[in-house]
C-alpha cells in the first residue's frame, strides 16, 4: 500500500457559510429577517441577526489560501478567501486535489453549537433560522455532491424539547450527527452531569446519531493569566478535551446511555494513553469511591465503547495506538483552519503512519473505517471504492491551483470570477 | 541488572509534620504563639495558628497504612497514622523496606506553598513560624539521616523581597529547592507571566536551586461542573500540569531566566509527547506570531532545558521516553499519599521499565541520575553506592511490618508506643 491507496474521510472540516445561504431555506414571510452579511465601513463583512453583529466570516477560521504572514485574528471580506471556504463546488475541487473522499463540515457563522441563534432575543425567529441553516447544510451543501459530505446539524440548545424535536427532524433528513458544546457549563448552561441534556442524548441514541463535540467549547473552563499570550489560545484547547471525557465518563451520562457515541472533534489522540492510565489506576486504587462501571469493566473499556478521538496530526499519539485502541482513532483535515494539512494531507498523514510503523489495515481504520462505522455512513454508496482513493481523486482534480496568495490577490481574482460577492 | 540493583531517589514524598515540630525552632518569646495541634471534641487533631484552624493532619494525605475502605477525606488523629508519616526514624525504616535511598518531602500542615502562614493576619509572626518550619525540616527532619533527604523549603509569598531573602537563607543551609504554587494566578496572586516573581526566580538561579511545582496548585484554574464527582479531584490535577508548562514556556519567564530549573512534581510524563508535538507544530505553523525561542530552537528544546517531569506510575509515558527526552524524566514515590506505590515501589517501577523495554542506563537516569543532576545533590556523599541499592536497603530493613491496618489498630499500637501523642 502507498499513500495514494489511502481513503481519506475527514470528520472535522469547516464551512464559511456563504452570504446567500438563507435565500432558499427561509419561508418568504421571514426572509427579510434572516441573518444578513453587511460590509462595514472598514470593508469587513459582518453577519447581522436581530440587530446584533454575530460573527465576521473568518479571521483565523479561513486562512487556508493565505501566506502565513497574513494570518491573524483580523477579519475581512468573503472575496479575500480561498473560495473553497464558502463555495461547495470549489470545496469539492479542493477535497479532490487533497485526496479527500468525504468531509463532515462544522458551522462558522452559526457557531459550533448555534451560538448565533441562541444569544439573541427572539427565539421563535432563531428556530426558523437554525432550521434554515440545517436545511441549507443538508439539502444544499451536502446534497450538491452525494457521497462527499457527512451531514452535521445543530440544535436549539435554549430549549431541550426543541433540541429533541430538531434531532428527530435532522434524522429524517439523513443527518448523522449534531455539533454541541464540549462543556456546556463553561458557558453557563447546565452541565452534561446535570441530566438536563438527557432527552437530547436519548434522541441521538434513538436515531443512531453521534454527538460531535469540537474543541474550543471547553475554553471557558480555564482561568488564564491576564498576561497569557496568543499562543495559549492555539495550544490549550486540544489539551482540554480530557475534561470533556472526564465529565462524560465519570458523570452519569455514559452509564445512562450505554449506546451513546461521542466524537471528540479535533481533540487529538496523544493525551489518551496518559488519561486512560490515570483513570484505570484511579478506579482500581481508590476502592472506597462508589463509582462502578459494572461487569468488571475498567473506565478505559467504557471510554473505548463510546468515544471517537479525532486528530489532524499527532505523531506521538499514533505510536501508542494500541494503548488508545485502534478502533477509537479517526483522522481529520480541518480545512480551512490554520491547523489544516491541506493540500498535502495525504503526505502528512502517510509520513506519520510510516514513522509509527502502522500496518495497512491500521491505516484504513484510522483514515476511514472507524469514522464510517462510528457515524454509520457508507462511503461507497455513491463512489466506487476504486474511485475513492487519494490517487483516484487527485487524478480527477485538474486545474486546481493550491498556491498561497495574498488576500488582495484573492479579492482581485474572486471579484473577477463573481465569487464571494456580498 | 535486576530490580534490586536499582537506586531509587524519590523527589516527591510528603511529611505529616509532627505536633512538636516548632518546639526547638521558635525563639522562646514567640513559642506560645507557634501553630499548635488541638484535638477537637470529635477526636480530630487540628492545627491552629493565629486563632484559625489551618489544617487537619491528614484525610487523604496519609492513607499509606490503612485498608482502602478506610480512605476518604475524613480527618483524624495523629495516633491513627502509620508513624512513618510524621516520625523521621520510622520514615527511614519505611524508605528502607521500600528500597528508597533518598526522598524530597513536601509539607502538609504548611501547605505546598506556605498557605498556612500566608492566609493569616500577622505576617511578622508568620515569617517567624515559616522560618521555624524550614529550620525544622532541614535541621531536624533531613539532618537526622544525612544522605537520605533532599531539603525542600518554602518561602513567604506575601512579600517577594522576603521570599528572596528566604531563598538565600535556605541556600546557606544547604537547601536544594523551594515548593511553590503551580499557578499563582489561580489563587489570586500575580501570575508567573506578570514578572512579579522574577526576583525570587533570580534568587533561585543565583543559588543554583530548583523551583518545585507540585500538582494541586493549578486546581483553581478549572471551572468544574457543580455535579462533578470526587473522581475529578483525583484524576484531573496531573492533567493540568500542562497549563503550568505553557505559562512558563510561552510567557517571558524561561526567556528571562535561561538557567531556571523547574520540577513538575507529580505532574506525570504521559502528557508530554502530545504537548511537545502540539507546541512545536504551533510554533512552526503560526509563523505570524512574534514568539521566538531564539537560535533555531523549538519550544520542545526549551522545555527540555528547564523542566524535570516527575511520575509515580506512567506505563504509557515510559514507552515514549525518547519523545519526552530521557534526561527529563524522574521517578517518585508519593509516600504517604493514596497514589504511592509503597511498599512495592521497586516492583511497580521495575515492571513498567520492563514493559517499556528500558535499558539499564535509562532506568538509572530515571530512578536517580536525572533527579540528582537536576537538584545538584550527590547521593553518595553519605552512602556508598553499593549500599544505596534497593537490595542493600531492603536487606538492612528488619522488623518493618508493611501490612495495612485499621485506624483503630494504629491508634492502639501508637499510643502503646508513645507515638503520635498530641
Amino acid at each position: 500500500m502507498n499513500a495514494e491507496d489511502m481513503i481519506l474521510v475527514s470528520i472535522d472540516d469547516h464551512m464559511i457559510e456563504p452570504p446567500d445561504m438563507y435565500k432558499k431555506h427561509v419561508p418568504a414571510k421571514w426572509l427579510d429577517q434572516a441573518p444578513k452579511v453587511v460590509r462595514n465601513d472598514k470593508g469587513v463583512d459582518e453577519w447581522v441577526f436581530q440587530g446584533q453583529k454575530t460573527s465576521t466570516p473568518f479571521g483565523m477560521s479561513a486562512t487556508v489560501g493565505w501566506p502565513k504572514e497574513e494570518w491573524g485574528f483580523n477579519p475581512g471580506a468573503f472575496a479575500e478567501l480561498r473560495p473553497g471556504c464558502f463555495d461547495v463546488h470549489e470545496r469539492v475541487r479542493d477535497m479532490n486535489v487533497n485526496g479527500v473522499l468525504a468531509s463532515m463540515c462544522f458551522p462558522t457563522m452559526a457557531g459550533f453549537n448555534a451560538r448565533t441563534f441562541t444569544e439573541v432575543a427572539d427565539k421563535n425567529l432563531s428556530l426558523v433560522m437554525l432550521q434554515a441553516y440545517n436545511d441549507w447544510h443538508i439539502d444544499e451543501w451536502c446534497a450538491a455532491y452525494p457521497g462527499r459530505f457527512i451531514p452535521l446539524g445543530i440544535v436549539p440548545m435554549w430549549d431541550v424539547d426543541l433540541a429533541v424535536a430538531e434531532v428527530h427532524r435532522l434524522a429524517r433528513k439523513g443527518c448523522r450527527s449534531i455539533s454541541f458544546l464540549e462543556a456546556p457549563h463553561g458557558r453557563g448552561w447546565p452541565s452534561f452531569l446535570s441530566g438536563h441534556w438527557d432527552p437530547m442524548l436519548k434522541a441521538l441514541v434513538d436515531e443512531n446519531m453521534v454527538l460531535s463535540l469540537h474543541i474550543g467549547g471547553a475554553w471557558d473552563l480555564v482561568r488564564l493569566a491576564p498576561e497569557a499570550p496568543i499562543d495559549h489560545t492555539v495550544v490549550i484547547p486540544s489539551q482540554l478535551t480530557m475534561l470533556t471525557a472526564q465529565d462524560l465518563l465519570f458523570g452519569p451520562t455514559l452509564r445512562r446511555f450505554p449506546d451513546l457515541r461521542v466524537a471528540l472533534s479535533e481533540g487529538g489522540i496523544g493525551w489518551i494513553p496518559f488519561y486512560l492510565d490515570r483513570v484505570d489506576r484511579h478506579y482500581q486504587n481508590q476502592a472506597w469511591i462508589d463509582n462502578s462501571f459494572g461487569e468488571g469493566k475498567l473506565p478505559s473499556d467504557v471510554f473505548r465503547e463510546h468515544f471517537l478521538a479525532c486528530y489532524i496530526t499527532d505523531p506521538s499519539g499514533l505510536k501508542l495506538r494500541e494503548e488508545i485502541g485502534i478502533d477509537v482513532i479517526a483522522w481529520e483535515c480541518d480545512y480551512p483552519h490554520t491547523d489544516t494539512t491541506w493540500p498535502e494531507a495525504p503526505e502528512s498523514a502517510w509520513k506519520e503512519f510510516q514513522a509509527a510503523d502502522c500496518a495497512d489495515e491500521e491505516i484504513h481504520r484510522i483514515t476511514w473505517q472507524n469514522a464510517c462505522r462510528f457515524f454509520d455512513w457508507d462511503p461507497f454508496v455513491h463512489t466506487r471504492r476504486q474511485d475513492a482513493t487519494v490517487g483516484a481523486l487527485r487524478a480527477a482534480a485538474t486545474d486546481v491551483d493550491t498556491a498561497r496568495m495574498p488576500r488582495a490577490e484573492w479579492r482581485r481574482r474572486n471579484e473577477a470570477a463573481g465569487l464571494g460577492i456580498v
